[in-house]
């Protein structure tokens, strides 16, 4: 079976919850990865909303779970004709970790009317490098395949909190609409490029669904607004194989001190 | 007292329940506005996180409420010392109105050490013009003056789905951290410029709070990505008097049948 789809499994128990099992392998220095438990949730969300697949999801990161048991605890708080929406958090040991709202719907097929950000200028996945922390187990590079276009790459770039590159799935499982929760947060931090390197946990992280991928690599860019304080924004784009558009995402994160 | 303050006031009536009172001056065509709902329900939220501030604000909208007594019902969800988060619910007559996640906290005071998002090029507040909708009662109009840079209007438009101006209360009160709720949903939908005109329902709006702003004018910039179905999404930036990138949001809405 796909690691991917393996991984982010969701059993409904009863009306209101749903059992899953956290893979330690999804995870990045022992913490699993963002990216990785929106997509269980948001999983469990469209199975419960009974709707086709998420459109919205807004993800609070209460406490950082840890690989093993878990489970889901769904409300349904409206259902529509055209969108319902979902309250969905994530418990494990008698403790909330990551809470979320989640409108679902249908996501529209076929070219948008209108689109504003075509899929910027990479080199290809060949030329691209597999994403490198100094310092850090990513325990997540057994099973995403993370390429980092070496022009937005830390040793090349000149400054500017922008990261670009490519992800797929290792073991060749195509890329699904929850894979875009993962892929907008697949990024190492773009502060990295501003001297704040190591960990930037998330603490909010909102985004939007807008097509469902085609099979192939997912393109993606990261990049930073504005440092204040602690806090950063990190605003992700990311494209599928066709060149489409079909996730954008803002997050609000913690910058650890500068090593600088 | 402030029409601002008035409209926005929230009453604790017990550990889990506000009651408000919305006001129908503060809507459009007679549906209460969608940053004025955000405000109130923010209100609530910070008050029963006992924090300074909301950091992070994603609203769900479920259903339109009318003017008149309504209720948010707050659950909080985690309390931190660097953030809590709360879910609060805007309830009236027996049914969610509004389902939000807010993560709270203290805003960082001061300059940034890091913004790529300087205020755009606009005519000052005296050289725009009043927000104006063809065919629509804008009660809201009353209470807070919105100045559309006319290089941006609808008239002057080169097919853009791009409007900037400016926001401010006509009492004078100053603007608040709950201010910019109203500011990132305050200008016309943007996809008017291609054609969707009428009433554009905001399905879901997420925005980070980035800094208390400054007494006086508010500056803003919406705009549209991408259209693909009935589905759009319009990112919002605010600036303070100051210059100073405060708010940045993104909603996912619905356009209404295009009418050219």
């Amino acid at each position: 079976m796909s690691s991917y789809l393996k991984a982010t499994a969701v059993d409904r128990a009863d009306d209101g919850t749903y059992v899953v099992e956290l893979d330690p392998g999804w995870a990045i220095a022992g913490n699993p990865h963002g990216g990785y438990l929106m997509a269980v949730v948001s999983k469990a969300a469209v199975d419960a909303a009974d709707s086709p697949h998420a459109l919205a999801v807004s993800a609070h990161f209460l406490r950082p779970p840890h690989g093993g048991p878990a489970e889901v605890r769904v409300e349904v708080v409206k259902r529509g004709r055209t969108a319902s929406t979902v309250r969905a958090t994530l418990w494990q040991d008698d403790k909330a970790r990551l809470d979320t709202l989640i409108t679902t719907g249908r996501l529209p097929q076929g070219a948008p009317s209108y689109s504003a950000r075509p899929m910027p200028d990479l080199l290809s996945p060949e030329e691209c490098r597999a994403r490198q922390e100094t310092g850090a187990t990513i325990e997540l590079a057994d099973h995403v395949d993370v390429r980092i276009d070496p022009r937005t790459s830390l040793s090349n770039g000149d400054g500017t909190p922008l990261i670009r590159g490519w992800m797929a799935f290792r073991d060749g499982t195509d890329v699904d609409v929850e894979a875009l929760l993962l892929a907008v947060d697949i990024a190492p931090p773009t502060v990295a490029h501003l001297g704040y390197r190591g960990w930037a946990p998330t603490v909010e992280l909102s985004c939007l669904l807008r097509g469902a991928p085609a099979p192939g690599w997912l393109a993606f860019e990261a990049k930073a607004t504005q440092v204040n304080g602690a806090w950063f924004d990190e605003e992700s784009s990311v494209w599928d194989a066709t060149g489409r558009l079909v996730a954008q995402s803002r997050q609000l994160a913690l910058v650890s001190a500068p090593s600088r």
